[in-house]
């Protein structure tokens, strides 16, 4: 439908070897420079319908609301594969096959069946031989990514749109306390070795160092007490953490003080304290002058939305590796996104096209 | 095998209706009122040697020690059947047979096979019908439960022997808080409604009611967390609370407080809690005379044990209802209970044998 889409206004579509749907708009005169737009054509399951393919469509409406108008730069239109990491357990395949990191290792990834990502090419009849034709080279000159918030904070300031200037780094740990499990009528207070009692303290260190660090989220998700019974003291609790900062000096000094706080919480309360390293993304910045240059779009559109970090990971992140990038964010109603109940107000995307415009209109002036 | 004993040492045997183990040692004259003397003789799943059965065994080490001394008062020792609940779900059936509280509705209380009470005991090859006759009559003076501590109280003080005095009430309550499940990512700190990050707050305020009222114990022992996943904020917090004292009005009164405490952190995060009570058992205190008597029997062996709160439940707890009752502790290395680790000090033992020759000595002077 995209592709029938795509190809009614003017654009030669195609799909790559990683599953990316491309369709180029190309520039006057043919051969100029391209500037990818798009976002993830996948989602999670149980999802609503506007995260990744809202990106998608917004390229679309550029091109249809341009009425045959072209630049010196040709518009490619990318509805990017496997953005979400459902399938795989590994996200951004997609994106990865566009600036050539979509390694041996990672297409030996197997789903829950055991079929490869490789075999998965094979099987939707494109040729993974030919992944290095889906690299994109040096006449790119830039990736504009829409994409919905997926969190409360454009609706908090009644804004309908903000520029992302950082895709948050992340560290993710799982820690455990151990005490000694034992019988909650017989065991005096004061001769526990309370396995919640010390990880509740540390809990609320968490979310005293998320409120005490500006632009910093920390997170407790999953927590798990043992042995679990209503009169037996909890003698272990494992869980985990989530630190999210736009800069990653401060997001490692988080996690420092978080961890020096569960090491003298475990002390003082004879607990033994233990922590695993499971993920430590660096933070990925978006093209300065981009992001001017989408800032003044939305500024001469008429809107004020701020200067944001996306705490969650985009396409925009991988592309940000090899190409100069910008991204805009969409109001997201109630916050709410992965979730049927997802949602965008109309005029929301009508700024985001007005933006988008002016933002092409500009870039035509700098190319 | 205990029956054997018993029979050797001159006791007159039978098992009662309930499956309980009745070995009576004969008073001189005989006809005389009767002592009860012991504990129970099951136990849990992958537990100790020691866990009520060793009640029943100091019965018969101190009719042995008696050398065929007979008192004005026979001795009864009891092993009583299904104490810990294991098979029914139902705690104390034996001794609630001895007085009279076995009812009709206990009877059809079925195990995991579908088989009732009822049946049980007649596959036991005994006679429900004769229930009746296991009751204790006016005769009966008294009952002495001989018991390891199940704690570590008496380790940390490090006296051998402790007299209950008392056995503390509980309360359990299940409780919930429930926020908004959201993005670890996306969702900044002010914005979150965090049902862990408020149910920790009031985690550590349960611990410090423990440990601000003398003699309570409160403790959060389940836990559960939704949805449970790493990157996104606890939506809702399912939790136990279990609250024991001796007084009622004091246990009574830190339930309430902490009920209060739930409702002020959910209100301030805008959370809502939500509390079901599961139990509330009022706290049942030993027999003054009886205690009294069996702290002098303890203090003129040599010991100096405390007078204690027995935060877990005993036979004592259902035969005090009806006899006048005492209990004595015997220390928990290590306070373990419920695992093959149980253990107690020979030392300890011999201790409690001599305590008990002198609280026989000290009621034929009373009777």
């Amino acid at each position: 439908m995209l592709s029938g889409f795509l190809m009614d206004l003017g654009a030669e579509v195609r799909v790559d070897a990683a599953g990316n749907l491309r369709g180029l708009y190309a520039a006057n005169p043919a051969g100029g420079p391209r500037l990818l737009i798009g976002s993830h054509i996948d989602t999670v399951p149980s999802a609503g319908a506007f995260d990744g393919v809202l990106g998608v469509v917004l390229g679309l409406a550029l091109l249809e609301a341009l009425e045959g108008r072209r630049f010196r730069f040709g518009i490619e239109v990318v509805g990017f594969s496997e953005e979400e990491g459902v399938r795989f357990g590994v996200p951004f395949l997609g994106s990865r096959a566009l600036v050539g990191s979509l390694d041996a290792e990672t297409l030996q990834k197997t789903d829950r069946d055991g079929r490869t990502v490789e075999e998965a090419i094979r099987d939707f009849g494109l040729d993974p031989r030919k992944l290095s034709v889906a690299v994109i080279g040096s006449d790119v000159i830039g990736f504009l990514e829409f994409h919905i918030e997926q969190g409360p904070l454009l609706e908090s300031l009644n804004q309908p749109l903000g520029v992302v200037e950082c895709i948050a780094g992340q560290t993710r740990l799982d820690v455990a306390f151990r005490g000694q499990a034992n019988h909650a009528g017989t065991t005096p207070m004061p001769l526990r070795r309370d396995a919640l009692a010390g990880a509740a303290e540390w809990f609320s260190a968490v979310e005293r160092e998320g409120f005490g660090t500006d632009g910093l989220v920390a997170t407790v998700g999953r927590v798990k007490v043992r042995p679990g019974a209503s009169n037996i003291i909890p003698g272990q609790v494992e869980a985990s953490l989530d630190v999210r900062h736009a800069r990653d000096d401060v997001r490692r000094k988080a996690v420092d003080s978080l961890i020096g706080a569960a090491r003298r919480i475990a002390a003082g309360r004879a607990l033994q304290f233990q922590c695993s390293p499971i993920l430590d993304h660096p933070a990925v910045t978006c093209d300065s002058g981009m992001t001017d240059l989408l800032e003044r779009a939305m500024t001469s559109a008429g809107y004020q939305g701020p200067r944001m970090t996306s705490g969650a990971g985009h396409d925009a992140m991988v592309l940000a590796s090899t190409v100069p990038t910008s991204m805009l964010f969409l109001r997201s109603p109630g916050g709410v996104s992965h979730h049927p109940d997802e949602s965008v107000w109309p005029s929301d995307v009508a700024a985001a096209i007005e933006t988008g415009l002016r933002f092409l209109a500009e870039l035509e002036e700098e190319v």
